[in-house]
Order: C-alpha cells, then structure tokens, then sequence
C-alpha cells in the first residue's frame, strides 16, 4: 500500500510560531504568558482565530482548555484523536515549550483538511490550561481533561500570595465550580499525541532530528519549613542560637549525594529557598525551601523521599509539605513504534529517549494510548529567553506527527492500550 | 562637697516614650520609622517641638542629625558636651531601641534647665540620622558627625534596589553634597554619652538596673556571591550541575564552627540568602548571601575574616563583595567610672559589660571620650515588637545619665582622653 506524499507547510508553521511569540514577548528576548493573564488570554484568541480560519469547529471547556475539532467524515468509532501542548509559559521563559506542540497539531489538522484527507476519528486539536504551573501546580487543564485534578487544588494561593486558579479562572469569564465537567472518560479517546521540545541536549548530542519518548519522569515536590529562634546576631551568643539555616544546611550537601548514588537518571533539586526575617544582622529564625525529586522509577523516588522524610523526623522543629506529586509512566509502545516508523518514513533520524521534564502527555499516559515527539533545542536551554530550535526541526516534528496520524488512520489505525 | 538631689521626671519621660511610639506603629504592637521616611520625619518633627518647649535652641545639620542645644551660662572650654541616641528603627522593630536615649537625653536637658544647674559646656541633645542602617550600613549620622563617612557610601542604594540615602536625603529637603559640613572637630566636643536598652540577657539575669559599656563589639559584614549555573531541574543530570546552593552549603556548617572556636563572645551570621532564579524546578544559578562578624577584638575578627576569604578563594565562580566594617571600640575608662558612681550615689545596681550591637557611640569612641549606658530589656528581645522595658529602668538610665551629667561637671569636670 503507497500513500500520496502529503506535506505541511514548514513556513505557514514557523510564520505562526513568530507571530506567536510575539504576545507577551519580553523586552530580553522571552516570552510571559502565565497561564489566564491577559497575554494567555490573547495567544488563545490568536490560536481560536488560526483555528477558524482551519476550519475548525472551536470550543472551550470547563477548565478553559480551547479545543478546535476536525470532525471525521466517517466516524468509526465515535472516539476523538487528542493532538496539542500548550500556550502558557514560565516568566520569561521561551518561544517554543508549548507552543511548538500546539502549532504543530493546529499545521497537521489544515494540512490534513486542505487535501481532504479522511480520518476514522474526530481530529481534536487541544491547547491546555496552565501546564506550567502559573498557580500551584502545573498541567491543570490535563489533568481535569482525564479526571485526575482534585477540585481542592486550584483554590490555593499561587506563588507569594497571588490569586489562586480559581480566582484567575473566574476573572477570564469561567466558572471554577464547574471545572469538573471537563473531564472525559478514557473510552472515548483513541489516543494522545504531543510534540515538544526536548530540554536536554541527547538530540543535539546525537545528531537526531526526532526524539521518541518512552516515559515521563515522576516528580515529587516538598516544602521543608525548618523553625529556628530569630535573634540579634550582635548579642546573642553562638552557643545560644537556634539558626534555622545552620541547621538546614546539611541537607543541602546529603540530597544531591543521595540522588546520585540512586540511579544516574534520578534528580533532587533545591531550587527555592527563604530565610526569615531575612536582614543582614538577623540570625535566621526560619529556613524554607523546596525539595524537587523526580525519577523515572517509582521505586527510586520513593526510597529517596523516605530518606528526607527520616532525616526530618530527626531533627527538631522540622515541618514537611507536601506540594505536588506525578507518578512516573511509560509511554505506549505501539505508538512509539508508529512515531519510529513515520520519523523513517520521512528520511529523519530518530532516537528513543526519557522525558526528565513533566508534560501534559503525563495526565493522558495512565489513561489512554499517548505518545510524545520531541525535537532538538539548541544547548537544552529551556523555560528560558534563549530557548531556540531550528525551523527545520519543527517542520520535521510536525512532519512527523503527520506522518503518524496518516498511519494510524490506515493499517495501524486501531490501538490496543499499551 | 554635697549636692542638692535633683531627680528626672519619670512620668513625662515614659509619657514622651509612649507619645513617640505611637508615630509609625504597626498593627502588631511594633514601630516602623525607617531612617528619612515619612514617620522618621514626624517622629523628629514630635522631638524637636519637644526641644523647643524644653527652652533648647534646635538645629538640623547637614547629615539631618536633629541637635537641641542647652548653653553653658558660663562655657569655660568652648566644648560641647554630646548625649543622645537614634529615633531610627528597623522596620517592625520596638518602642526603645534608640528611643530611649534620645528621650532620657531631652529629659535630662529639660531638668538641668528646670533646676537651673550651671554646666561647663553647652549640653547638645542629639538624635543621629539613619543609626539602623535604612538605606546602606547603619550610623551614617554620626560618622557624618565624627567625619569617618565615606561620601561615596550615602550614594549606594537601599536593599532591594531602594532609594539611596543620598535620593531620600534630597526627597526630604537636604543636600546630599553638603553632608561632609556636619564634620566637628573632636577638640570641640567634651564627651558622648548614650543610654539604650541591652538587647540582651545579661543585665536581666543579674539583676542589675545599670550596665556600664566597656567596650563595642567591630562588624564585618561581606555579600557573598556563589555562580553556578542555572538549569532545568527535570532534564540536567546531577553529574552535570553546578548548583550554586550546594557548591555554597559548606561554608554554612563552617562558619559557626570557626567563630566558636576562636572565642566565646565571637558571632558569625548568615542572615540574608537568595537563590537565583529561585524557582522550584531550576537548579540555582546564582546564591547569594550575606556574612556577618563581630566581636570585641580586631584580631580575632580579622582572623575569621582571612578563614572566609580563603575558602573562597579555594573554590572556583566565588565572589566576595565588602559591604561594611567597623573596627570594634573601647570605651573610655574615666567615664565608666563616673557611671559606675553615679549609680551608686543613685542605689543602683550597676555591671559591667560590653555591647554585641553597634551603636552610634561607636562611632565617637575613636574620637571623643565616649561612655554607654545600658538599661536591662526584657528577654533580651530587640528589634521585634515584643521589646519591653520596665519604667523604672528607663528612669534609672535617665537619672545615672543625669547624675554622670553632674558628677562630669563638679568634681570630675574635665576628662582626660581615654
């Protein structure tokens, strides 16, 4: 069986990608968009437009993920292809983590419009709501899109005390009461791509044009409050103090030795940290920060929390935090090996590999069929101004998923879960 | 020789404690009058009304230290005797911290005038500008004073990129290029005399009324910058970080194991750290901390100083910013014992001891003879609302200085140098 060579059009998508990046661009080269601000809100207007103008059927749910639906013209099996990434960003971060996996899937429904091209699903093309974690935690709009959000959760505080999801979400015109009913059972989803940047350099390193993701490392996220007594550092004594930091500050050496000699892939990250008061002639009367582990094993992640979690219960005045917890998955095989054999289809040179970053992909993995296509980044800079790829890269990304939905929609085209 | 006993109006001190505590209060119970602020301002607008009631004659010099002048009726040595305190508070600190002295000195001045005593000199009330260190370092009114200010330094902006002292000096209605006219020569002042709270515990749990300075302990304060490299928690392998937390943690065990090893009454604080970028899942790129020495002997402090400079030196991306210094100070001797007898002809209990904190006396002790007045203060607790002092030491302090006032001008009038 041959297939018509079909191609998008690797301008049209760079030339979206620009003018993209241009809503909340920086005056240093970044990009803000957090997740329900104003320039969020206009990168979704812009891509709704795009969408229209695809011919798309355009909605937004209840946790205002904008959704632009290529319907099927024989539908098989009334289930819905998921295709997309998001819009949001980090603060100054960069012009494609997101935007290239929602650019790619809008380019793939034109593309696959424009030459009439007849699919056994309905084609959605999805941007999710704050998978940066603008808020709290990130990949919300996923996560509510499989069930998986606890209502709870977006009624915290964002960082510093800014709004909370919810009352951004009330603010942009939705209902977070009603956020629940964005969720979808698993039995009406054939599937879920993504296309992303990869934020590591084994591509660039292996000269590889398209990464294909095997599995997405967990992650786990705790604050560590440790109260000290805060004093005049001219007048009370060493001997005499209670420094929440010197007494913090072992740890900061002990988890990078622990994460190390777990596995080479496991990560432990301090990446937050406040002291209070917090002035000069102070002694600190409280040390605050966050404890990152992320691990593609479970297992892995466990022991080393449980490590912090005992190196706690010892010390005194020690108060852990639970902030944020994702499992680690493993991507379908069957759809890796549909993304391979498209990349060889198309001429590219793929390499299997592990995401250390969370996606959206994430939320879907446990539930349905997901697959995810990262594309090389120059030097694995991510979430920052000087995050760049070339524009070959992401037509050979986008190329790709092309490629994987037209042999999905033919001999490959039924799923069995991974 | 017998004199008439002539006592301090303990109630209209405590009056005045309390009215000037009510200018820049905080919900909470503390005082917030940060140096040139608008409640610094209206706090020296409620002294000098008082100054003018009291029959003073009152001047702001060039460095916005407010001076009340009670003149000799017959000067004998063309000297000016000094006393006095700060009106400045650290934001949220308490009611006495500095307060105290520059109310125990008006209260002093007004019974002198009342009683019709003749001095040798004329008696100076003095409040000194930015004693806490509101913009840059603190004392900057009476370095301008004893002429050690750097001019320079009145130009570096406040913490968190805030206005310079120069900036708000000019908001205020001062000459930033003038401030070097508020120079005296030491020849023309007789001596300096401070009363202030302890904040510490040391008078409280020996029951002592009065502490008689010894000596001020010098401050070392440097701005440590530790450069790593920031990047994505997810996807960069520990192997191949360079986290700026962790290169940095060492030093914080260090730090106080060399300060207590060197002798007992050294401090070493951390009391200020940032991480850069500061995000939950970024490795840190940058830390950035401050340390702070002191202690009462030069050579000790410079000691601990070397051990900091060559642990940095040692590492590699370290950087060491000096941010202040103040050699520590002994007081002069002749004057203690004039306070050491000046309690004792009032019946109280008087003890030795030296100060951990920095104090505008320490800017006069190289200079001029210079005395300090300590009044216990409860637990030790300073610059937090919490500070309390019982009335009766705020009138024990206010009488010992007004006794020492008189012994200084019988008997023992004129002091030699210390």
């Amino acid at each position: 069986m041959t297939q018509k060579k079909i191609s998008i059009n690797a301008d049209r998508l760079w030339t979206d990608l620009m003018a993209l990046a241009a809503i909340g661009a920086d005056a240093n080269g970044g990009v803000t968009r957090i997740a329900l601000s104003d320039a969020d809100q206009d990168a979704h207007e812009f891509l709704m437009a795009r969408m229209r103008d695809a011919g798309l059927r355009v909605d937004v749910d209840d946790a205002f993920n904008v959704i632009g639906t290529l319907p099927a013209k024989k539908p098989e099996s009334g289930q819905k292809a998921l295709i997309g990434s998001h819009l949001d960003t980090v603060p100054n971060g960069g012009k494609f983590d997101g935007a290239l996996g929602v650019l790619c899937a809008l380019e793939c429904a034109r593309t696959i419009r424009e030459n009439n091209i007849e699919l056994p699903w309905d084609l959605e093309v999805i941007s999710f709501c704050d998978e940066e974690g603008g808020h709290h935690a990130g990949t919300v709009g996923s996560r509510a899109m499989t069930g998986a959000l606890d209502p709870e959760e977006i009624l915290r505080p964002g960082p510093d005390g800014r709004p909370s999801f919810a009352e951004n979400l009330e603010r942009a015109g939705g209902d977070p009461t009603r956020i629940h009913n964005a969720a979808r059972p698993a039995s009406d989803i054939a599937f879920f791509l993504e296309v992303h940047i990869e934020q590591g350099r084994n591509l660039e390193s292996q000269r590889a044009d398209i990464g294909v993701v095997t599995a997405i490392a967990g992650i786990q996220r705790t604050e560590v409050i440790v109260a000290g007594e805060a004093a005049h550092a001219g007048t009370t004594p060493m001997k005499l103090r209670k420094d929440a930091l010197v007494a913090a500050a072992p740890l900061f050496t002990l988890l990078p030795k622990w994460a190390s000699s777990r596995n080479s892939e496991m990560t432990a990250t301090i990446g937050r940290l406040q002291l209070s008061p917090g002035a000069v002639n102070v002694v600190p009367g409280e040390c605050r920060f966050t404890v990152e582990l992320r691990s593609r094993n479970a297992g892995d992640m466990q022991a080393l929390q449980n490590l912090l979690d005992r190196h706690a219960a010892r010390q005194s005045n020690w108060r852990l935090q639970p902030l944020y917890r994702k499992d680690p998955v493993r991507l379908s095989t069957p759809l890796q090996d549909r993304v391979t054999l498209a990349a060889l289809r198309e001429g590219l040179a793929a390499r299997n590999l592990p995401s250390g970053a969370g996606h959206d992909a994430a939320s879907f993995a446990p539930h349905v069929p997901t697959g995810m296509i990262f594309v090389p980044c120059r030097g694995g800079v991510s979430h920052h101004p000087d995050e760049a790829i070339e524009q070959r890269h992401a037509a050979a990304g986008c190329q790709v998923l092309l490629r994987t939905l037209m042999i999905l929609s033919g001999e490959g085209g039924r799923l069995d879960p991974a």
